[in-house]
């Protein structure tokens, strides 16, 4: 099977090492227009070898979009139009609405799997990817109906291989949701970054009185501009509700502290702890 | 030598076991007014009895105390009262000004050495104490000039046994700071768990496309209610000053996404990835 892997970054990456680890007789394709990534991506047995685009997706059974999604969305036709009969395209984009409307209306719409794999971590390029970082994880396949069946069970059969659990839902939803637990949360860390170093800015020693929670609530501000820049523009309807409603509870515990109602905070986080039970699964 | 811990939870009751096991012939008494937490620090082999405020202070050497805030600064004068000859009182509070001031204007002023270690997680109580959480963490000494020189060498030497790294900072500049650098963080957690859950309330599955990153922003919003609401009260001038900077910054990001400036938000990010180094102490 040849699988051609258009974005060679931490996903792409990632997905590559992955599916060389778990399929027999496995070429993996890489495409990267950064040739240091390509470079390291071949050094790193990311890619078996590295080509272009077009001659890629033209021999490959399976292609995987791993670019940033403002990239991805613009390479949806010209993969689709490059494919070869019977084999498949999917992507790993962080939205899928936008996506997923490219794909709409062309002749092999049906060959197009749009996934979201909920994996990731604030590095990104080819030497941040690792063979584990999709093991155990979720993968959302979207509008998974407008994709032909046998694309579908393939699709699925090869992440499943990765280790990774299926879920599906609609594009529309898939967003709305994410915006609130995964783009929300990357925006409330940037702030938190950029408020401490405003703060701090001519005092660096401070960041020595930070603790394990300051690391853990700021460390997605270390993630990549280039990839959340067009994430954020391309969700920015759900993304400025989840945002508006976050900053509207940002306020209401502002007033409570600044009243020193502390009968009133205490509920607040009282109520919140409850995120302990959700997140456990414990309904 | 006998040291008294008053307040058996995940602080003090760590702070106990590493004391145990780095100090030889060192007897711990335990206050709780808790009585399942004084049985379970008992059981656990955090105090090798529990007795009273009273009883305990009046025959330790050192007494630490590890409750909550609000609790704490009205057992500084009560605690140097209690104190015998030549003995030392220090404490383990988040908050430093209003802790200080408290013990301002007493005889025995210079026996309590100020003191906050930069440690903790989400989880509270004496189950959740565990000997390593202190060590290798920063601990803070606020306003050493108004304690006795002798007792700051104590109290020092007993954190360095237990392998904290000690910094000194007026306790005005100490809450200032870690405001930002923790109180904040736990503020922004809590309103983004308080954000998610609203959003999602009949929806608890969605909490299955959660990744890390949720994970991570969100841990702190599982933190003691009854910890932390007198922290904010007590730190509330410095916490509303972050808060509102914090909001002001999420603000202009929103602004960013709902004008589709993706080169602001990029530029955005861009500066705020400077933390990364800043985290390294990498200047």
């Amino acid at each position: 099977m040849k699988v051609c892997i258009v974005g060679l970054g931490l996903l792409g990456g990632s997905f590559a090492l992955a599916v060389r680890k778990v399929v027999k007789d496995c070429t993996v394709l890489g495409v990267d227009v950064n040739e240091e990534h390509a470079r390291t991506a071949l050094e790193r047995g990311i890619a078996g070898e590295i080509t272009t685009f077009e001659a890629g997706i033209a021999q490959a059974d399976i292609t995987v979009l791993a670019t940033p999604v403002d990239i991805l969305a613009s390479q949806v036709v010209p993969a689709l139009d490059l494919l070869k009969p019977g084999a498949i395209l999917t992507d790993l984009g962080s939205t899928k609405e936008i996506i997923c409307q490219k794909a709409a209306g062309h002749a092999l719409r049906g060959r197009f799997v749009a996934s979201h794999p909920i994996a990731g971590t604030e590095d990104s390029g080819p030497k941040a990817a690792f063979e584990g970082l999709l093991k155990d994880k979720m993968m959302i396949i979207c509008d998974g109906e407008y994709s032909d069946a046998d694309a579908v069970k393939t699709i699925e059969g090869l992440y499943e291989k990765v280790g990774m659990k299926i879920v599906y839902m609609p594009a529309k939803a898939h967003d709305s949701h994410i915006a609130f637990v995964s783009h929300l949360s990357h925006i409330s860390s940037f702030a938190l970054g950029a408020t401490v170093l405003e703060k701090e800015k001519n005092e660096k020693n401070i960041f020595n009185m930070a603790g394990s929670g300051f690391s853990s609530t700021v460390r997605l501000a270390k993630s990549s501009p280039d990839m959340w820049a067009p994430i954020f523009s391309q969700n920015r309807g759900n993304i400025s509700q989840a945002l508006a409603l976050y900053i509207e509870k940002l306020q209401q515990f502002k007033e409570t502290i600044d009243a020193d109602d502390q009968a009133s905070a205490h509920r607040f986080m009282k109520e919140t702890n409850d995120i302990r039970r959700v997140l456990k699964g414990d309904d």
